[in-house]
């Protein structure tokens, strides 16, 4: 059995979002078994399951506006403090939250703790393209560290390389560094000494850098950058994608009768691609270079989201991420 | 009369956008004289504007690929350097160029001439928003310089609010900080020694930290970030509208007859919104931090594109721009 420890009560729309998405899980993968953190009263009102899912009773929840590490220091009995614990203690073996960001990189750190070997761990979201033959790329650091070293993104890579050859079973993924110029002469002092390193390790398939203009034609399926310039690049295309798809609503809605019966006419393809557009059916953002899979789901994650970063946490387990990447750096030492 | 420096070879268009930019504005702007730069043979197969429009031939043209620093200390008789050169021997009032943005930065630097009292100069774009009531915003610095320190943004801030106040009539401008969070503690050392410079500036209107998610939200006129982040932040922002509007045109025309009729039925309005997100109805990107007006139009600039950015050359000879950031930084010697 596999099993979760989920924070119920982290995200927009929890504790019902969260649930929601674990009674599908339940019905959907016979092999989990499933840990909700949480207040339990309000986590019956919308549990369905019937079996393999245990509630565990907690009295605090870290809110988004809290202090993250003073959260997770002073908060022991948070429902996601509570939840990392267990899986530290082997209790569970993968960590699942849609709360407070900082706080889950904290706990991740703090509480699970840091693989041996690893500098920095850094946030891993995954990113739809418009490149329907390479769906999906890897960006990393997407924000666990604003101040960062060119060490720190080697590591990057070579975790990401592992998640992407077990879990999303590309055999051989192209790696790419995030830089203001495809030459190689290219960027900061950090992204020079990047490339140097990046160039020279032999484990994975480096194919140089790319300007953030390419990133959703699918021209690698991992980008490394350094966890400042992720968080605004990747901030920056979830704002622009919003924005525009509201433009776009606001556009139709405004509209005179012909706009409007265009409107209607096109309602399901619409649909469609704002679907295909949606990053969270590939799951959440997983926190690597940690002892065990911590996954953060969207603050504003719905239950689909939930289900989808559950199967998400599920693969980890079962392809074994986590020992293969403590391999890798065990003999690196 | 305002005389503007005009490298007509340098685009993917050129010569014929530019030169089709430049009949319109001599039409519509009586106190213009234009120098046309570049291959007159060229040139003239598109030149209707009869008056006030001087062509200079020269011999070399700085192509995409050439490395900026060497093609524009060796391509001595090429368009964008010969218009340089003519500004800064008071030949013309304003540079303007849709070419090689790293040489166009280059020859701004070397031949033009920083600004005393500047640092480094930075590159300005003028970006779209979704709110009308604040329809678009500055980012600097976009990319003129990949390593940043952080008197270079306090500069930054210094110039954008000038060129703010006099070309864009904002009297008062709004300007923020590009962050990973809004709390004054957030970001790497840089970010935190820029907030210390910012936020203790009599001179402008500083109101903290913004994240990346809410640039189109028109929160802030005027947004300082450090180069490397800031091509970072444009480009994907450049990269996501153009990726999704172009998912939008294959999901309309892959669509079945139904599909297709809504389509139709849109066509107008989904052409005006694409035309409100246009950025090049601004002007082009200024460079910041040099003697006189240099501005940069889109490598893709139209001859709508071009005329913008003549207009925008234009505002900033009437209003004094220069002048005004002149003082501002002799004064602080």
């Amino acid at each position: 059995m596999i099993r979760i420890a989920i924070d119920a009560m982290g995200g927009d729309h929890a504790p019902q979002a969260v649930v929601a998405g674990v009674n599908q899980a339940i019905d959907s993968f016979m092999d989990i078994e499933i840990q909700l953190y949480g207040d339990p009263s309000q986590i019956k009102k919308y549990l369905t399951a019937q079996e393999r899912v245990e509630i565990i009773a907690t009295s605090q929840v870290i809110e988004g506006e809290d202090e993250p590490v003073k959260a997770v220091r002073h908060k022991k009995n948070a429902s996601m403090v509570v939840a990392a614990r267990a899986v530290k203690d082997g209790q569970a073996d993968a960590l699942l939250s849609a709360g407070n960001t900082g706080a889950l990189l904290t706990a991740g750190l703090l509480v699970v703790g840091r693989m041996k070997g690893i500098e920095r761990p850094g946030l891993m979201p995954i990113i739809p393209t418009i490149n329907p033959e390479s769906p999906q790329f890897i960006l990393m650091d997407a924000g666990a560290n604003a101040q960062s070293k060119p060490v720190y993104l080697h590591q990057y890579a070579i975790l990401a390389n592992h998640y992407c050859q077990t879990v999303l079973q590309i055999e051989k993924p192209r790696i790419a560094l995030l830089n203001n110029g495809t030459e190689m002469s290219k960027g900061d002092d950090l992204r020079k000494e990047a490339y140097g390193l990046l160039s020279q390790e032999r484990k994975i398939h480096f194919i140089g850098n790319i300007e953030a203009k390419d990133l959703l034609n699918g021209q690698a399926d991992i980008v490394i950058t350094d966890g400042f310039t992720g968080n605004a690049v990747l901030k920056t295309l979830e704002g622009t994608a919003k924005g525009i798809f509201k433009l776009l609503k606001q556009t139709l809605k405004a509209g005179n009768f012909k706009t409007k019966l265009g409107a209607l006419l096109l309602k399901g393809q619409l649909k469609k691609m704002a679907y295909n557009f949606d990053d969270t059916r590939q799951g959440g953002a997983v926190l690597l270079g940690v002892n065990h899979p911590v996954i953060k789901a969207h603050g504003s994650a719905n239950d689909q989201a939930i289900y989808h970063a559950i199967e998400q946490a599920r693969m980890m387990v079962l392809a074994r991420t986590i020992d293969r990447m403590r391999h890798a750096f065990q003999q690196a030492d």
